[in-house]
Parts: C-alpha cells; structure tokens; sequence
C-alpha cells in the first residue's frame, strides 16, 4: 500500500481529528489544531473558513464529479455518467491509504452535530454539482435531479460500507453495485 | 383567508424573522428575539435550543409525514403513501394563511450560510422520517429510502414554487404533480 503524503491541509485534518476526538468539537481551537498541525493560525485560514471546515477538504470534490460527469461517454445515459463519478470519487479520495482516516472523520463528524450540520450542507452541494453536470450534458432537469440523487444515496450507501469495513472492498465497485439497486428500487416505488 | 395567530413559539420565529431581515442573522441575539416577541430568555430556551433553531418550528413535522404515511391506506403504494404525508403538510404547515411567512423565512435562510446548514440537516431528517416511517409498512429498506428522497425532492420543488408565487397554487397539488413528473423521470434515468 502507498504510504499517503498529506499536503498541509490534510496536515490540519488529521490534527484537527486527534483533538476533536481527544477532546471534543467544542473544546477545540482553530489555534489548538493548527498548533497540533506544527502551522500557524494564518496558514489555517489560507485554507478553511472556519473551524467546522476543517474536516471537509478542499472543496475539489465538486470539480471532480463535475468533470467526470462531463468526461463519460458521449453515450452514456444519466446514470452511467453518474457512476462515472463515483469511479472518480473511489479512485481520487476513497483509496484504501485513507480509509483509516475517513473511517475516524466519519466517527467525530458522528459525534458532533455541527459537524454534521456542515456535512449535509456539503451533500447538498454534491448534489447540486452531479444535477448541474448532467444539465450540461443535456439531460432534462427532472432526470438529472432524479439521477443525481440517486447517485448520493449510491455514495452515503458505498461510503457506510467502505469505512466500515475490513475487508477491502473497493469504494467504485460497492457504488456502482448500489446505484444499479437502487435504479431497481425505483422501478418498484 | 382565517387569521393566523400565533402561539409562543411562533411569536419569537416572527421576531427573529423580522430581526434577522434588519439586522442580519449574526447581529441579533436571542435576547433581542425574546425582547421583540415580548417573552423572556428562558422561554425561548424553552422552545428552542439556540438561536439557529428559531425557523426550525417545534420539530412536530417528522412526525406528522410519519403518521400521515403510517395512516395511508393499507392498498397505497411506497409513493402514494409518500404523497399522503405531502398532502399533510400542505393542511398543516403550507396552508395560504402561512405563505407570506414561509417566502420571508425562506429570504432570511437564503441569506445566511448558518441556517442554511441547519435548513440541510433538517431536510435529511425529513427525508429519514419519510424512510423510517415507510419500513415500518414492509417496503424494502432501499425501496423506502429511493421513495423518501423522491418525496423530498417533490417537497423541494413543490416548495420552492408555492412560496414565490402569488398565484395561490395549493402546496399539495403542486407537490402530488412534482412527484409524478419525478417518478417518469426515474424511469428514464
């Protein structure tokens, strides 16, 4: 396994995750976390708004599911193009170096409610991305509303079981599986 | 149209929405939203836990699509059950006495990341309700949760267009047609 080189902020995720389960959400500071991260309070604001930020990234992940998105098949329908995306998503940020990782973010996002209050805005936002590049490709706004959703639950599904699990399976692999469920699901609603 | 009269915990959302509109979100202080209503700090403690939660009502609405899907006839479909807790809220919640209010809330989230992240997590709570409730009548787990997050959408779209416009369209006609048009777009997904 490749051993995962975290850029600085990264570096401040993983500080931030320590003390937020050390000693909680609230009990942090953005000066303790970037104390931990061996930076400074200003490298910290260089690259997240605020202190519920640190744990949500660099804000590339819209960008990448856009442009997978916009990268499949001419062919493809909605859903094809949307399970490109969640390729994209396995092979960039679920790689098996950061399940280790993305497992603990999930536990303190778990533990914290503003945590998640900033996790489902995020997810609204994805949402948003994968409806927009499926608009672009010329897919009736409905459908792609409709394909795009169901490609979220087909990410919250994979993403439960992938930073569960030991047993190695790959994140595109258990994304596609749901996604091809839940179309089935759909036909019998 | 029947005059609206407001008990304590609509009094302080009336206030905040007011405050919020003049001053901003981050500018008022639930003292200031307890003074206008005429109310004390403590009662509004009483009602809601912090200041983000003062649009949020008193959280009886997962229970009302709860038992309104718990109530649809034993013959209904997952979406069908779905459209009777849509048809509920539009007797309860969006009903024309409400719509002035809902379209200023509406601003006032619009305006301010906070609650817009609070306005998130409360959407997939709704959409857990919908789920949970559903299970419970034997539809399949994925079934329940492709139905809920149909719905929500349908509640989305059915909200964002009866609270912008004056034309006095019923929430639950509007909501019942965005759900039909979403379920032929899943067909074509």
């Amino acid at each position: 396994m490749a051993r995962w080189e975290p850029n600085a902020s990264e570096r401040l995720a993983l500080a931030a995750l320590d003390l937020f389960a050390e000693r909680g959400y609230e009990n942090t500071t953005v000066i303790d976390i970037a104390g931990r991260a061996g930076l400074g309070k200003t490298t910290f604001f260089r690259h997240f708004q605020d202190k519920r930020e640190v744990l949500f990234g660099d804000g590339t992940m819209d960008g990448l599911l856009a442009g997978a998105i916009a990268a499949a098949p001419a062919a493809a329908g909605p859903l094809e193009a949307v399970a490109c995306a969640l390729d994209a998503a396995g092979r960039q940020a679920f790689t098996p170096a950061r399940r280790e990782f993305v497992a603990r973010r999930r536990a303190v996002i778990a533990a914290s409610p503003e945590l998640q209050e900033r996790e489902a805005l995020k997810g609204l936002g994805l949402t948003a991305a994968m409806a927009g590049a499926l608009s672009r490709r010329g897919v009736p706004g409905l459908t792609a509303r409709v394909a795009a959703e169901l490609g979220a639950l087909a990410w919250k599904i994979a993403y439960e079981h992938w930073s569960d699990t030991a047993s190695g399976d790959d994140f595109s692999e258990l994304a596609r599986r749901a996604l091809g469920e839940l179309q089935a699901a759909s036909a019998s609603c």
